[in-house]
């Protein structure tokens, strides 16, 4: 028997970029919307409120992939953004609209639904760091969502915990906690590794770079508690 | 007695987005927070957690002007954004400090304070617009927070209601509501006729982008809200 | 027998926007460079050092692609140039390498080649106006390429003057005049309407953006000259 | 007797990139250009066509200074870059202009010429560089004009060989050459170093990064030799 490779090998950079804020992380990834995920017993408002919300971030992360594009120096990376991008605006916005679809909610719905703050705070602070750094401030902005939604659905589905029989989140855990997503979450731990190699090299850590990183990583996975808290507080 | 030219005259182009969300607008400038500024009865500490946010804000929205002289494609657009620019760091960003001295906060202080979501949600918000559209875009995401608190100045200072003695916001709306504030709001509403006649020309309402404009307006409006909201919640 | 819809519609923009520099327009279309080519008469060294800039071309043309998606502010436009970006990052650029090996050049070759100034010149201009403006004055900027050799393509290859027999730059010429670049070109006609009429309205010649936008495909088009020009004097 | 401090410390981040690519280097500083303003014998025609053009670049370079204000992450950052934007626009712009008009320029003149594109590259190149890459790859791209034309300067003040009686180009040398200049090349050098420190640390040549910063220095470089042949061969 094997043991899998972990999704954050100890000693990588998103492992150590986690140690930088232990306590925002666990809020993160260990927020009650997510155990409320895997008990089955989140108000199923809450989760159409969170689905429409998705729907904008979708397109915003789109942007910023793009965005990753043009900022690659290096074309194995112009060419990994590329394919997220094209993953996210042809297959996942896809599978949005129809698994959104089975709760009852349309694509334009969606569209007409109000951006909440919490969404914009967190997808324009993404696309800003990237544009006024490079790209690896904004890699590191956009890891707490990739690899965090990686690590949440792995937990999930491997915890015996979680309600299976008739959860009506299983779908979504199965998702994330699936090969396919565990894929994408990896190959962007590994784009930060390279990416930091060439934009600063060995020792990060000791770089006078580290603090700026540390902050963006910070700032993203408190956003992401606040989208967590959004989705717990549908209007009305 | 002649009558004062008003700060957005009627048909103007600042005037007509107004028109675009009243309600969003009712509701940033005559806030709360405003009403109790102007009654002298907002709690010291909503103003302190205020003052503390607007030091952040002040940052980026000089970063956004910088934006908009990297973005002018006239000289004198350049220049008039070079110089909100140096008024914003040299000289406002300076009075703050001394301004906030005197309720107690250093320069420190503030530089610790953590940013609030409310306060990325708008800076942001303003930067990317001006990243992803235009000049126009960006001076019209500028617009609520530049011309609004000339508006809210100029209202307070003439209002016989305002508290006056021993209005310990007094110097703020004094500052505001001045001759010197009010020319660079002028100057704003100004420029954005300005720089729509050259990025659209005379038919502005009637333009395929009135749409987004009206829509940026209304959002930015709405973020000016969430910012006095969050003035009136201190933490702790 | 049906007349075909031509490439460049009368009255589109993208034929006022000819208009606007007839004569740089016949400068680039009709360069020398072309011509020869079609008369399979262009020294091999010139051919060679063309691709080998190419590639580095259509890498920030790529770049290019990847930017309009960014600042793309519906869907349709987003995905348009997500398609337009992956062809080039997938498709064109493999094809160009193989195409190139065909001429003796490898891949490690072309990123060895140094950059021309008339090749950073017109990638720049490009990448930066898209930045400094909006998706129309990106898109204005990428058009005299995109929809340019779409025209020189479809030209060559209905010319019966055209050299057939033994042209070592048939293949070239059957890329661009082909079905399938003729619709890659005509989508890109169409985009440029879409955008126009999104981000100004119907009467875009009248608008006060008329010059700035003439402006910009006036310099990309001669740039394209430039370009040409470029493939004629290879270095050493 | 003290000796004066160089402009370009032994062992500073400026000198290390000088030694990058020292042809190129001394391509730049002792071009035919240079050594003719030094004798006094350039054509003024070729000194007028090299007027002409600065005045374009002047006020690219004045946007790039602005989006380094807009991509700095440190207040000291921002203030210096704005003083250099405000440097540019207020104060050398309008020296330039009457520097001009006493060479029989006048504003309108300049305003009307065609950009040249050894100009249009190098402008370009720098203002995209900083925006697909952060602070310190700006800084990198702007640093052979800036301190460049600081060493040439003094050099040429300093070198009994330069003609002084009757030189026409006498001012341009002292400004240059001059206190004032001196001190603004050397401030440039200090930020360099800097902003290099934040951004990567101590080791900057150890660091993954010195391969691309070498590579944007050595183009820019090359790009200030292309502004200079422009010079020599005026139009018509």
């Amino acid at each position: 028997m094997t043991t899998p490779i972990p999704l954050i090998p100890a000693g990588s950079l998103m492992a150590r970029l986690k140690e930088t804020c232990p306590e925002d992380w666990r809020a993160y990834v260990e927020h009650d919307f997510v155990r409320r995920l895997a008990a089955g017993s989140l108000p199923e408002a809450c989760f159409r409120h969170y689905l429409a919300q998705d729907y904008l971030f979708l397109m915003h992360f789109a942007r910023a992939y793009a965005l990753a594009v043009y900022k690659s120096e290096a074309l194995d990376d112009m060419r990994q953004a590329a394919a997220t991008l094209d993953a996210l605006i042809n297959a996942e916005m896809g599978l949005h609209v129809s698994y959104c679809a089975g709760w009852g909610l349309t694509e334009a719905d969606m569209a007409a639904v109000p951006e909440e703050p919490a969404n914009m705070a967190y997808t324009r602070f993404v696309l800003e760091r990237g544009l006024s750094g490079d790209l690896l401030d904004l890699l590191v902005a956009l890891a707490p969502c990739v690899v965090g939604y990686g690590e949440i659905g792995a937990r999930l589905l491997a915890d015996p915990a979680t309600a299976r029989d008739g959860n009506p989140y299983g779908q979504w855990i199965e998702t994330y906690g699936g090969a396919e997503y565990q894929e994408v979450a990896r190959a962007a731990v590994d784009q930060l590794e390279r990416v930091a190699a060439r934009r600063i090299g060995s020792d990060i850590e000791r770089s006078g770079r580290w603090p700026s990183l540390a902050a963006t990583f910070g700032a993203a996975t408190r956003l992401e508690v606040g989208f967590w808290d959004m989705g717990l507080a549908p209007p009305g």
